[in-house]
C-alpha cells in the first residue's frame, strides 16, 4: 500500500522567521552523532529481545490467535464489553473510535461490523452502574472481555468480580465460559490461575511489553477484530513504518526527527507538548499518546541515578472544537509550548454545506465541501500560531484508515523510545505509580498494608480549619 | 438547601512538610487587601453593569423563558441536536452528562426524561456526516437548536446551512419552524435577520457576557431544561454561590481563596493547572472550566499595554483512569503544577462489588462499594502527590446534582475573574482568536480577505525539502 503518513517540520524551523523560537536546521543536525548512536543501541537492545514491542507486528501468532477467537465468537454477541485501564484500555478506545463510526453503538445490528463496543476504564459506580443496569436485559448476548497482565490491577479486579457475580446471578443457567474472555499473562498471575481454574477463552499479554506499548498484541487487537477492524492492515502498517523507523540517518526518519525536535524545544523551555488533530476520529489516539508519552518520560532520575525530575507534560488538544477555548492560550500566553497538529487529507466521507439563500454573509460558505472547511481552520490556526511564533508540526494522514492508523502507532512508539535515549531516562518502567496502587490497597483493608495506612489516614481525614 | 460544595486547601500549604512546594497561610494572607480591593471593584463593576454573567443566576425571566419554551416543546421531539461551538457547546455538554446518565442516548424512551441529545461542537465531515445519516429517518421528530451570538461563526453557519437544507430537502412538507430553535443576539446580527425573516422560535444570548461565561444563559439552559434538568437549582446553586463569593474577607470567600492560591503557585514556577475529578459525570465539566480558565488567562499584554505574555495552562485529567496513565509524570516529571481533585461524597448510585471467592488475592474488593474504591484510589493518589511534594486542592462535591453544579459553575466563574485581577489582565476578550478566524474565512474564498490569503498559503503549500 502506497498510503503513508507523513511529518511535516518546516514550521518548526526559524527560517520561518521566527529566530527565537524555531530551530535551525544545523541545530538539528547536530544531534544526528546521538541519534545514530541511540538508533544501533536500538538495534542492539531488539536483538537481543529487550525490546519486544518492536517485533509485535511481525507475530503472525498474535494475528491467527486473536483472528481465530475473534471468527469463533463473532455474530454470538450484540454487546462486548472491556475490562481494563490504562494501556488494556487506551489502545482499544483509539482503535474503535479512529476506525469506526463515530455513531457506531447507537447503529442497528445491521449496519454495526459488530458487537457494541463499551471500554469502561474506570471505577465510577454511576457510569459502571449505569452500564450494567443498560446489560442487564442484554445479558445473554454480552461478551467481556476482561484484559490485564497480573489480574489485580485494583480497577480491573474489581470489574471483573463485579461482572462475573452478575453473570452467576442473572444467568444461572448459562456458562460463564460463554461470557467471558480473558487477556492475561501467557503463564502465571492471578487472573491466569482464574483461566485455568474456570477455563475461560483466553489471549495473552506478551511478555516484556509495558501496557503502553501493548496495542498491537492481544490486548488491543481483540476488540477491534470483534468490531471488524482490519488487523492485518494495521500490522501491516506498523511493519512499514518499521522500515522508515530504523534507518540511522535522523533526516530520513520521522521518528527519530519527531524526537530530536521535541527533545530540542523542550531543552529551550518548552516542555508542553500540545497534540492538535482535526480530525474528531483521531481524538483518542491523542490519549494513548498522551499516556505513551507521560508514563515512559516523566522520570525522577537518569540512567546515572541523578535526581532531574524531567519529563514533557502531554497535552490533548481538538480542532477545530478548542480554538474556541485554547488557542486564546495557545498564542498569547507563555510561548513554552510545541504543536503537533493531525492533518487528514481525505476523510473518505463528505458533507456538503448548505446554500445560504439570500444570506450574504455566510455566502462563502454555500454548497463547499466540509472537509475543506476543517481544513482551513487548521492552516488558519497554524497560520495565527506562527504569526505568534510558536511552533508547529504536522503529521499528514493521506486517510485514516487501519493501514495509517498502525503506522502512526509505530510512529510514536518508536519517537518514544528516541526521545527516552535522548534524556537519558529508562522509557520502560512507571516506578511512581506504585505508591497510589498501595495506598489504595491499604484504604480497602488489605491486611499487610496496615502501616501504610496510619500514615494516609491524616490526608483522608478532613481538617475543618482548611475548608471552606 | 444545605448541600454546600466546599473547597479544601490544607494540602497546598507548606505545614504538610513541603517547604519548598506549598504556601504559608502568610504568604496567602498578604493577599488579602489585594483581594479586598479586588472584591470591592468588582462589586462596582457589577453594579455599574460591566459584569452581566454575575447577575444571570437572578434573572426570573430567563429561566422563564427557557422554561417556557422547553414546556411547549417537550414530548414532540425523540432527537435535540445542539448546533454550537466554544462556550455555544461546552457549558451544554457539561450540564447534560454532569445530570444526566452516562447512558442517557441509549436509554429507551420511557426511561429518558427528554430527547436525545446530540452537541456536535465541529465540523468534521466524517462526524457531522454520520449523525446526519443517523438523523435521516428520524428527522421528523427532531429539534435543532442553533446557538450563535452573531450567527456567523463559521462553524456553527456551516452546520446550521446543512441541517437547514436537509430538512427542506428531505422534509418537504415540514414546517422548518417545527424543527428549529435559534438562540442568538436578541436584537441584531445575522442570525437574528434569519430567525425575523423565517419565523424561527428564539431565545436570546444575553449581552456583554463572553461565551464562556453564558452557561448559566439561555444558551446552556435550554438543552437542559429539554433533557429534564432542574434550572431553577442551578441558578439556585449559583445564586448561593454569590453570597459566598462576594465576601471581602480572602479566608471566607472560596473563589478569592482559589484564585489566590493558583496565582501564587502561578508565580513560584508552576503555571500548569490540572483538574482532575475521580467522577465520569464530571469530566466534561472540566472542559468548560478548561476554556473558561484558558482563554480568559492567557494574554499578551497586562491592562497597562505591557507584554507580559501571561496565562496558566489548565489541563484535565480523570481519576481514577489517568493514574495509569498521567501520574507517573504528575509524581516525577516537572515539580511545575497545581492539582485541583473534585471528590463527590455520596454518588447517588452504588455497585457493589462482586465476591472475590476462592482468589486471596482479591478477598480485599469482596462486597466492598465501588464508591469507597473510587475515593479511595483519590486519596491514595494525593498522598502519593503529597509524597512528592506537589501541592493539591479537592473542590468536595456532597452529591452531584443540579444544585450543586450550580455552586461549581459560579465558584469558578468568579475565581476566574479574581485570578484575572491578580494577573492584571482583560479577563473578557479574547484577541488572539481573531485572526485564526480571518484567515479561515480569507481559505474558504471570502472576497474581503483575499489579501490575507496570499499570506497564509505559503503556509498551505507543502514543501518536499520538510516532508519525511
Amino acid at each position: 500500500m502506497a498510503e503513508q503518513i507523513t511529518l511535516y517540520y518546516k514550521h518548526a524551523l526559524s527560517q520561518i522567521g521566527n529566530p527565537e523560537h524555531g530551530l535551525s536546521i544545523d541545530e538539528i543536525n547536530r544531534l544526528g552523532d546521538k541519534i545514530a548512536q541511540i538508533t544501533t543501541k536500538m538495534n542492539k537492545d531488539r536483538q537481543a529481545g529487550k525490546l519486544p514491542y518492536r517485533d509485535l507486528p511481525y507475530e503472525d501468532l498474535i494475528r491467527r490467535r486473536v483472528t481465530d477467537l475473534a471468527g469463533k465468537l463473532k455474530g454470538k454477541y450484540e454487546t462486548m464489553m472491556v475490562l481494563g485501564i490504562g494501556g488494556s484500555a487506551l489502545g482499544n478506545i483509539a482503535l474503535q473510535t479512529s476506525l469506526n463510526s463515530p455513531m457506531y453503538n447507537l447503529l442497528p445490528d445491521s449496519k454495526r461490523p459488530g458487537p457494541r463496543l463499551f471500554i469502561i476504564d474506570n471505577v465510577d459506580p454511576v457510569q459502571f452502574g449505569s452500564l450494567l443496569d443498560y446489560l442487564e436485559s442484554r445479558l445473554d448476548k454480552t461478551l467481556f472481555n476482561v484484559i490485564s497482565k497480573s489480574g489485580r490491577t485494583a480497577e480491573t479486579a474489581a470489574q471483573f468480580l463485579t461482572v462475573q457475580e452478575m453473570l452467576r446471578k442473572k444467568l444461572p443457567n448459562a456458562k460463564l465460559t460463554d461470557h467471558i474472555v480473558a487477556t492475561t499473562d501467557a503463564k502465571s498471575g492471578t487472573m491466569r490461575g482464574i483461566v485455568q481454574k474456570e477455563g475461560f477463552a483466553s489471549l495473552e499479554v506478551p511478555d516484556g511489553v509495558g501496557g503502553r506499548f501493548s496495542v498491537l498484541s492481544d490486548v488491543g487487537l481483540f476488540s477491534a477484530a470483534m468490531c471488524g477492524v482490519d488487523i492485518e492492515a494495521l500490522h501491516e502498517g506498523a511493519r512499514d513504518m518499521d522500515q522508515r523507523v530504523k534507518k540511522a540517518d535522523l533526516m530520513e526518519n520521522p521518528a527519530a526527527l519527531y524526537a530530536a525536535i521535541q527533545y530540542l524545544f523542550y531543552q529551550k523551555g518548552k516542555p508542553l507538548s500540545v497534540m492538535m488533530p482535526y480530525s474528531y476520529q483521531l481524538k483518542d489516539l491523542c490519549d494513548w499518546y498522551r499516556q505513551l508519552w507521560a508514563e515512559s518520560l516523566g522520570k525522577e532520575k537518569d540512567l546515572q541515578g541523578k535526581v532531574v525530575h524531567v519529563g514533557p507534560t502531554p497535552i490533548k488538544a481538538l480542532g477545530a472544537t478548542d480554538q474556541h477555548s485554547q488557542v486564546q492560550l495557545y498564542r498569547e500566553g507563555p510561548n513554552d509550548k510545541v504543536f503537533t497538529f493531525l492533518e487528514v487529507e481525505d476523510f473518505g466521507q463528505e458533507v456538503t454545506i448548505g446554500s445560504a439563500g439570500q444570506v450574504e454573509e455566510l455566502s462563502y460558505l454555500s454548497g463547499q465541501p466540509m472537509s475543506k472547511l476543517i481544513n482551513s481552520e487548521k492552516h488558519g490556526t497554524e497560520y495565527a500560531l506562527l504569526q505568534s511564533k510558536r511552533p508547529c508540526l504536522t503529521v499528514r494522514f493521506p486517510a485514516i484508515n487501519a493501514y495509517t492508523v498502525g503506522q502512526f502507532i509505530y510512529l510514536f512508539e518508536v519517537a518514544t523510545s528516541y526521545m527516552g535515549e535522548l534524556l537519558d531516562i529508562n522509557t520502560y518502567d512507571q516506578p511512581a505509580v506504585e505508591l497510589g496502587k498501595e495506598a489504595t490497597f491499604a484504604l480497602m483493608g488489605q491486611e499487610k498494608y496496615q502501616l501504610l495506612k496510619q500514615k494516609i489516614q491524616p490526608v483522608c481525614d478532613i481538617d475543618n480549619n482548611f475548608l471552606i
